[in-house]
């Protein structure tokens, strides 16, 4: 009958509503159980029953949910019955299992002579269940969307107040029950103790007076100093996560400080290199768009790069006519470069080599003094086109008014590029021709 | 009205003292109020007026100024007052608002029955304008060009005092006033119970013995045990961070030493090579030249090369008529070297490929049998410049007195860089064709 | 006549079983002895002279086993016997001597006026061989195929545990015996003084009171405060070890999200690069296959290639015929890609130079329009195997249909492998060439 | 007059040895000045008046020297009598000046209505030549070939102690002389309270009681957290320090083993895999001849590269009659393999393009099916000449026995050497064409 259900997805919204719900149920019995065994192991109060009952109930529907629940491996999803249940009866079954047999029930029924104290320990067991817990909490922490330090910091604080809830517990346990002070004040007492001690506190108002005190104490003693360890290196390693990106900036200016006043380079120069830094870390943390873009897969860089130069590219009267596949190829071989405030990018009269295109930033076009700005371009505009067909003189200054982000584009690639397109490349050489005729001719 | 004013920059240098002192009020502020509530809660003391008047002013003017103060997002300034409004009040508005508002005149008005314990406890909202101080440390916390170690271990003692000293007004606030004691040594004992605790040394001569200071003393704790992770882990990353350069010099130089240890290399070549490092980290913390400045922007690394070098390549008379853009490419292709002392940077006889400017240092320039001294070349000079125009045997031996900083210009790159100035490739041709008749006529 | 015995090896099964039993003597002696010495000092029991007849005959052979022990020095087994003690007499002989000589029965028997006191504080000398142990564990830690870090843990809790044995014992010594307590409860109550101090807990219920006393305190705490440091170092050091690889694909994301934000790009092209490094993290915790293959020597490279790809490649016609080593040298010249859902690897009609091998996932084969789709490939198969002859158009779009591990074959680089092997080189011109004419005729 | 006298080098052997002493008077000092101070303050003892007179003449003494020893800036030593006056007036000046002041005789003279306890305290300033002890041991820090670890683990003790003679030294001067307890007993019971509080233990059995002791003890816990947090922080960097190489070799092996499970390599491959990444460890904790001699300048790495090679090549026929430069050119170009047991270096009837030689291990050379085996070859031999010839098939399989380390040499980069050799060339051109007719006569 049970194959006749069709296995629940493990993404499942009702299925993650559940594991949410059985979550918060596994909470509530770490702090409960605990409690209630240390104080009420011996009173006659049945309360349990009702507990235990609900408690069984809802364990059992989770194993049974856990039977019917398709399982990823390795990113295949497993929806075969039968490879569900040989994974998880090799794993977490004998787990789940120990935590939901009702051994307040069982043993308690008659014809076992087992003590309400004995049957309460017993019920300890339940706690089992926190594996399942870790289980259900280590999926939100491997997750890599989420902020893995986030993630990190709440899971820490988590398991620090359960630990200290149960090391509490515990206390109580050992001590007994002290006469003259309530339950309430009694667990804030030992809370208290244990909070102080796994701090390595120490206030010592509380300690330890009989042998079996004395042992408790010493574990408690070592988990707090292995515990607190592992808080100050988890907190002291998400500061040097947090701050990574910092850290290699602060290197690298540091290198070229050090190299600069090695040099005795001139202070002004020093303050452009140091405000360029600046310009890069605040504009992008330092990261450099090549290397970045580096990582990708092609599909994915191209599709990065043709959403952010496209537009741009299509622009050019010169690529007018070339097919998708050679813009495509044409702004994979864009390269990044930056421009200072005042910087020449080309030079009149020098040789070009390289079609410019401005993605940020704005510059002027000048004469070759300086004195005659005959345009200001801005992002989107394009200049230099003419050194992808031959190489003249360049006719124009080109002066950056601030910080430029601008894509080059040689002419070595480009004609590498065109080699590929054979029709295109034609067309690129009569004009090219074309314009050679034009420059003689005007001479 | 409003918008007839201008919107103040920033940056305004009024606007910075402004902060500057918005700041020291609102230190001013933390230390004071949390005192006030505790010693003088209940007492009918009207001295609060005052202050509370002050702080309203001053809170309020705070709000107005931040209306007309353009921001900076990524680099672009808003001075658009609307975007201005909306991005304060999407945002640190209202907490600026609740720390503004004078609850001490509104409540405590007639109409109000408010008791002058609960007034008291209101006027903690005036903390909430930490958060302003918060902004303004940050923002010198994110300023590249402090030095980031610094600015966080002032911060970090100043997070810590003032955590402190609230956590010490807290702890008598629930102790409550005791008798024969007066308020300035109850907040001394009151502090140094605090520091004690979040220390985590914990004398025991002052422990909570109700259970709200338990409770109290529980959070405090755990704030202690955190915080003092978190102190520990942020020395831990500077001292990381202090020491990075060296660490990575010292893995090289262990590198090196494992290697050579393991090829048995005689002591005489590892003492000199060990030397060596001593040497690159004494004079440039190990960093080297080429790899700092790659990291650069064509424009800078232009402007820093040719500084560097440009007064020693014009000397070289064979470059006498290259314009800048030929110098400029040439520099940008100098390969700097470092020669251990003693060493032979040429030979006499063998081929040359190289010509060699000094950076730093001095080189003697010998016969083959190193018999005679011809010349003593230092920084400023070079040598081996026939090198670029025909590939003949050395004509004498050049050995290094100690170490130097050599720039190479390779022949290969040399007349890469050439290809692109053909009026100037011509000369050198000339030049190399009569060099060469020469050395066959004297033949 | 020793000379005559064979050298042990060092591998030797019943020699590491020694080694483990000496180790197990070893740590009962170090829990033994020291606790014999405080409590039973004065005391006339000769219980030790049956302990010390014992350890000594091991300790003796341990010695004598040693010295026909083959050693290793840098991966050189050294047999020869004389070589062997040299090194053994040379180091760890004498300690290992110290530990062996039985001081109590020398010193105890007639004609040495010693009391019984002193000889019992000479058998601490055989502490001495603790020293043994921390070969034998480093030997332990030094493998590389153990889990370092488990390893460390192990240890670090080890030492921890012998730490604060002694120390306990020596407060014992200090304290004397006290009145009125059991010798196990006083054994407890400085186990839990000496745990309490070094975990800087100190309650302050046990202080020291003597000079003395006050004075080895200082000692401990000292030795504490340094152990402490040292375990939350080895803590902090495991967990970043722990997490290299999460960091740096942490490290990784935020640099192009940070990337990406900066330069605006759509959420959903966003979303599909972070599912992009979800899926390397999921499925090779964001390694890459040819920066790991690249470590390996090349004939392990080979091997591993071979392995992942040779069937898939013997599968191909085109390769019929092909020898091993021509195989061999296509596999370690195939480019591993990734490419992401609903991705084109090839486009219809777009100039192909790469031939395709699918290693996981799969792909349709659809018409330009992508109405019909011809086929569907899987892992194992491969496509666009024309483009290895001659360069011709794509004759179907080629679409993957999940995440795709693939291995490209490019062109020029399968040009440059034929080089070397003429014979097939024509072989593979001469099927280009027919494959020519049949487009040409079907045309 | 002063002028005169020659100035003394820093590396000076007396002035190094005078430099040990003072730093020693320094200590003395720092110990001895705090402890009469507190305890001696007021009483009319005299002995002050040597020791005052002592340091005096010994601090003058000290200045003077300073004053007469050249300084090293920036690797140039400064001998010029005035440059070192104005560098060390510009700063330690001063704060020699003021330790040296003999106080105690100047305002103990009449004249002067000074109490002896002002005059005690005074003498404190002797304490500001701890500054010079900071720069003596400075220079043993900064030195790169001391291991920086242990310095700075002896450093840090050092300052622990004087920090904490200090601190217990303040707190017996604020307690005041306690009736009954020797002077003794109340530094150590002073010096254990300090190291109780410094290493966060807080016994609590010696508290303040007084305001002023609390404000004294707030100071102290704050250093002390400080203190101790620098402490941990400089051990958790010092291990990590210690176990980079390690740390890297196991990420590696990491980055390996997670891919090849995730390729389902058979097991056999995994532990060849793993091995040779041991062997590599062992012999060479994980670094790679290449990248530790590319860090060193061209000089170097010929040095260290002809000494590991040149017997080796000179022994290879084909070489005979080449240059020293030639040589050295061919030694820089041989790139280090490395082969695991079993491999195939060369196989029989594949096409050959390197020459091997061998370095480390044994090969041998077998027929093709491996059953004869004609040769063995190891250290200093070499194979496979013939390929820098003529690209002719191996005419035998070349089989490792053990883990090998070879050098191999590319015809294509022994080529391109040789383009630089043009007579050599010549010479190897006839001997190769020799050779093809030998062999096309033997078919």
């Amino acid at each position: 009958m049970l194959t006749g259900i069709k296995m629940v997805r493990p993404d499942n919204r009702i299925r993650f509503a559940w594991e949410i719900f059985v979550l918060v149920v596994i909470i509530w019995t770490i702090i409960n159980i605990p409690v209630y065994v240390v104080f009420f192991s011996g009173s006659a109060e049945h309360s349990a029953d009702i507990t235990e009952l609900i408690l069984t109930i809802i364990f059992l529907i989770d194993i049974l949910i856990r039977f019917n629940t398709a399982v990823i491996v390795k990113r295949k999803l497993i929806t075969s019955r039968m490879e569900v249940l040989k994974i998880y009866l090799r794993g977490w079954f004998w787990i789940d299992l120990a935590a939901t047999i009702p051994f307040w029930f069982i043993l308690g029924g008659p014809g076992f002579a087992v003590t309400l104290q004995t049957l309460n320990l017993l019920r300890i067991a339940r706690l089992l269940k926190l594996f399942r817990a870790v289980q259900t909490l280590r999926r939100a922490r491997t997750s890599i969307l989420l902020n893995p330090n986030i993630v990190r910091m709440v899971l820490l604080v988590f398991w620090i107040l359960v630990t200290a809830h149960l090391v509490a517990c515990g206390w109580i346990y050992i001590e007994g029950d002290i006469a003259d002070v309530s339950n309430v004040k009694q667990y804030i007492m030992a809370f208290y103790w244990t909070i102080t001690t796994l701090t390595t506190i120490g206030y010592g108002d509380i300690t330890p007076k009989e042998t079996i005190q004395m042992l408790y104490t010493i574990c408690v003693e070592i988990i707090g100093a292995g515990l607190y360890g592992f808080i100050i290196g988890n907190i002291a390693n998400l500061i040097a996560n947090l701050d990574i990106a910092r850290a290699q900036q602060r290197e690298k200016i540091e290198k070229i400080n050090t190299f600069m006043q090695y040099r005795n380079l001139p202070t002004d120069l020093q303050k452009k290199v140091n405000d360029y830094y600046n310009y890069i870390w605040e504009t992008r943390r330092g990261y450099d768009e090549t290397s970045v873009l580096h990582e990708l897969p092609v599909s994915l860089k191209t599709n990065v790069s043709i959403f952010l130069n496209k537009e741009m590219i299509e622009k050019v009267p010169l690529f007018r006519g070339a097919g998708d596949a050679l813009i495509r190829d044409i702004i994979l071989n864009l390269e990044p470069v930056v421009y200072t405030p005042d910087d020449y990018v080309v030079k009149k009269g020098e040789m070009g080599y390289d079609m410019f295109f401005i993605s940020r930033g704005t510059v002027d076009v000048v004469s070759e003094d300086e004195k005659i700005v005959y345009a200001t371009l801005s992002a989107g505009h394009f200049f230099g086109e003419i050194a992808l067909l031959l190489s003249t003189p360049r006719t124009a200054t080109i002066k950056t008014r601030e910080y430029c982000d601008l894509y080059r584009l040689n002419k070595d690639i480009f004609d590498r590029v065109l080699e590929r397109y054979p029709v295109f490349a034609e067309k690129i050489k009569d004009m090219a021709e074309k314009r050679n005729m034009e420059i003689k001719s005007s001479k």
